[in-house]
């Protein structure tokens, strides 16, 4: 068995109604200065805990992120200037995985002098001294317990990672009933998204017995939950189990992280403005048909977790599993086309261009993938 | 799904020959005087380590603990006035479960004014300010993950739990190399505890779907390698597997913890200073056998983790779970009856007044368990 370098939240905290206990862990953990990020809707939401954390003697700065797109650098400096102007000993994000990315980076940058154009990439940031507590609002980024904040660089127009273990939180605080007023389109999206962690790390070239056990039980957790969550958004069960598959996928992403489907969505989202969940869940049946063969125990091992029967034939149950997360992706109301979603033809070498700039994604493939067939995977669902 | 907190070191390395890699770990810590406490045959291993370190200008004071029996308030205190007078940024300690234990209360108690007395219980302790990094030698106690320290108090000669988030390592570094040298008799002892934690949590009244995950893959790995561990002690793919089924065992400790096999062990280590292991590991079978009949679906279950065929009776497939159990056990080299142990008949009722004392782990037993019951467990394996 290889070595791995395990890094996630001390602390996690899963449980209906938890959200609100933010203020109780930043006094907890001795903070006084906080920086409350959330976006528009969650705000009447959290208007109690707000005013129990100011009664409790906190002394909160409230930012808004409430931009419909991924975050870009100029949408971040703006929220860091005034970050740093209030100086919080304790940052504390509320929303998806957008506003939990840009909050993850605020708390990384509110001290020291780096910007975010030194510390695209890996490792680079210098270190974070503030408590940094993460509560999704989504059930798919994962990013309340990974190392990753995806940011999109205005200067050349790229959506950049910027993967480090500073910006794994202190603290997960996962309620699924904060994902209850999530639409049907956003709940399916978002899961879908889940699902590619969870699959994509588990047929990694880098995969490790460590890591296959988060990824199976969130590939499990979906498959069976997410149609149910999608169709009924109250379902406590079903959005319980997506906010652990969630969970489960973004602990998946710090040690061995996504490949060739985050890879060919990346030019879905710069160039057409495809949801990141959205790009990933019309790639993944085709990307995952071409990564099969690369290990078709795997793949079958995928459907069987998924409760499938097992057909006695390792590519015939891989196969079905395929078919049955095409099935799951249509019933959740994703289009399975690119051309229905206005792709054109002609722009498809452009995509297999910008895919192939992805190379510490395309790295982790299972099966070697070139530009052909990346232009040849986008054919196939065009 | 109920609520749960999941409590657990931030950064775990496995691998073969990260032991070694303590100092460098303090070093990006950027903690500069350490406490290294460790056991005398390890101190040989740990030679070139200590010189690295001593050349990278980190400050060390060496601590030895080599007691056999579990530690006591005594030989902790001593330590204790060692460790306060030297004030230690970082604590490693690399040893078997009760070298962790001690290393992780000093850690905790280094700063401050609370003594051993202060904290005996749940929740007790203040703070920890320094960092604390655990390497375990052994594969089972799990104490490399968990929040639990146990100490033998000599006021009133009972042993005692220390449960805090502050006892959770920052780093835990498993290497299976270091369980190389571990003796046959050691390596079944420890790794039966292993299993104890994993059935335990499993079987918990308090079970959790996310700690299951963990119980379910620690029952199976130590099923499928212990044996081989114990025969053949430089075996890496089974020494690997123990590691982290000890790892899992012990992520199964914080969030739900043991329950019957645990108290009823307290007396037999007690009085009869059986090892910790040794006593968990003679009980198991008996108290599965008592408890199954409370879930039989999760007591099958057990049973196919561990690879083995569904009988299509549940009662039926729990059976052949507890009873492969018992073979595992008595392969590697268990002595299955109290009585070969030198426990005498006319001890019974005593072990059973001090199981009963145990409340806090009774109180997670699935099925409700009285002074007879113990009585008759203890009979039933005498």
């Amino acid at each position: 068995m290889r070595s791995i370098e395990l890094i996630q939240p001390k602390h996690i905290i899963f449980g209906a109604g938890y959200a609100q206990d933010w203020a109780n862990i930043v006094l907890a953990g001795k903070k006084q200065r906080v920086l409350l990020l959330s976006t528009h809707p969650l705000w009447a939401v959290l208007e109690k805990s707000i005013g129990n954390a100011r009664e409790k003697g906190l002394e909160l700065l409230c930012l808004d992120y409430s931009w419909r797109a991924e975050p870009d650098t100029e949408i971040f400096e703006n929220l860091h200037r005034q970050s740093k102007d209030f100086g919080p000993q304790a940052i504390v994000a509320i929303g998806g995985g957008s506003v939990l990315d840009v909050g993850k980076l605020l708390a990384a940058l509110s001290s020291g002098t780096q910007k975010p154009s030194d510390v695209f990439g890996k490792n680079l940031l210098d270190s974070r001294d503030n408590l940094l507590i993460c509560v999704p609002t989504t059930a798919g980024t994962g990013s309340e317990v990974s190392p990753n904040a995806i940011l999109f660089d205005l200067r050349d127009g790229e959506k950049k990672g910027i993967i480090s273990p500073w910006l794994i939180p202190d603290t997960a605080l996962i309620d699924p009933e904060m994902t209850f007023s999530l639409p049907p389109k956003l709940t399916a999206e978002t899961g879908m998204d889940a699902l590619c962690h969870c699959i994509e790390a588990y047929t990694n070239k880098y995969a490790h017995p460590a890591v296959d056990l988060y990824a199976l039980k969130g590939i499990e957790y979906v498959y069976k939950n997410l149609k149910t969550a999608v169709k009924e958004g109250n379902n406590i069960e079903a959005r319980s189990a997506m906010a652990l598959a969630s969970m489960y996928g973004g602990l998946c992403l710090g040690p061995v992280n996504t490949s060739a489907v985050h890879a060919l969505s990346y030019g879905l989202a710069g160039k057409y403005h495809f949801s990141h969940g959205l790009a990933n869940a019309v790639l993944l049946p085709a990307v995952m048909l071409f990564n099969m063969e690369a290990d078709l125990e795997k793949n079958a091992r995928i459907a069987l977790a998924m409760g499938l029967p097992d057909k006695g034939d390792l590519r015939a149950t891989a196969r079905s599993g395929i078919k049955a997360i095409q099935e799951l992706s249509r019933d959740c109301g994703i289009p399975q086309s690119l051309s229905s979603l206005g792709v054109k033809r002609e722009d498809l070498p452009q995509l297999a261009d910008m895919a192939m700039n992805v190379k510490r994604l395309l790295n982790n493939n299972p099966r070697e993938l070139e530009w052909k067939d990346a232009l040849s995977i986008y054919q196939s669902i065009l």
